[in-house]
């Protein structure tokens, strides 16, 4: 399979967004094949989804590891599989300066808000609460911040005023399974660069 | 002209906003009458804009005099003119709580982003310094804060590679000529409640 970029993704729930990169990748949508995927859960329905696809998983348990270590043992399971990009699906651990440092320009991350609003966890359950007309998903470039990096693509959803916090979630999580593989094949197929924090398409 | 509400319109500058509500006021499809228009600033082109079609104006100068004594003469000539609800389109100056108080859920701004995303000036070049994909517009309630009150209408678009801040505010102020209309019309002729933050429409 040549021409095909090598990439770990990285999850700690059902991996509804891995799907979703695996399928595009099937279809030759995005020029990537999934190398491995890694959980910082061993229970975690996503590894289900990597096996059942014939995707090679690690689970390397978080629980009662100093950070610095837990990163070096998932940074090396990365390079083991000589991945090039790692895509961050619903992983719940903040990496650290150091783990970014290693993959330069090269961890992509998907959040549920239209970032830089409502950063952090329960992103759809915040803009809900805010009262946000809208709202929509975000996959940026990994900065040692929280979810603070360059944006690369955004999609857009309206906040009804029935919605309850999960039926906003569905549907931005519909968006974020267009959003993700679209960015990854445009960072992947075409020439870019950073002005400062606007990642620029040629 | 029964059952049209009264309205004053604040501003400081050209009055793009102005006009389009004032137009939307004069298709029916916003009952209301704009009573007065109010500067800060004896020369804003929106007084002109005003004049021209025959709406009442009040230049009251902010400069060299104490804030409360300020917005004690703007909400005195609000009152006199028997506004009921008072629209900021440009208006650069910020409201005490004590005025909003006043006009207690009466007092709505147009913000050029999507609010919580980059309140303050120039939010138009925040959005695009920050490489957002997408921006828009928020019709808002005003509260003691900035910028921050319950949403009621907010408009996308999208942000080009080739944008400048002035390009991404010109379609932004497109999408404002047409949320600043929709969201009044809503306010005055739909019922509508506040759950917490949120802004719902029976």
């Amino acid at each position: 399979m040549a021409g095909l970029t090598r990439i770990a993704v990285l999850l700690s729930g059902r991996g509804s967004n891995l799907v979703a990169l695996a399928e595009a990748c099937a279809r030759g949508e995005v020029p990537a094949e999934i190398a491995l995927v890694i959980s910082n859960r061993a229970d975690a329905p996503g590894l289900d989804r990597a096996r059942e696809r014939g995707i090679p998983v690690a689970a390397i348990p978080g629980k009662g590891v100093a950070r610095e270590e837990h990163e070096r043992l998932v940074a090396d399971a990365i390079e083991e599989a000589r991945a090039q990009w790692v895509c961050l699906a619903g992983y719940m651990r903040l990496l650290s300066p150091a783990f970014v440092a290693r993959f330069p320009q090269r961890i992509v991350n998907i959040h549920p808000a239209l970032l830089p609003s409502f950063p952090g966890l329960e992103a759809q359950r915040q803009a809900w609460a805010h009262g946000a007309k809208v709202s929509g998903c975000t996959v940026h470039l990994v900065d040692a911040g929280c979810d603070s990096g360059p944006i690369v693509v955004q999609r857009t959803v309206p906040v009804l005023d029935d919605d309850t916090p999960e039926t906003l979630a569905a549907r931005i999580l519909e968006q974020e399974h267009i959003a993700y593989p679209a960015a990854l094949r445009m960072l992947l197929t075409r020439a870019w660069r950073l002005e400062g924090r606007r990642v620029i398409f040629d």
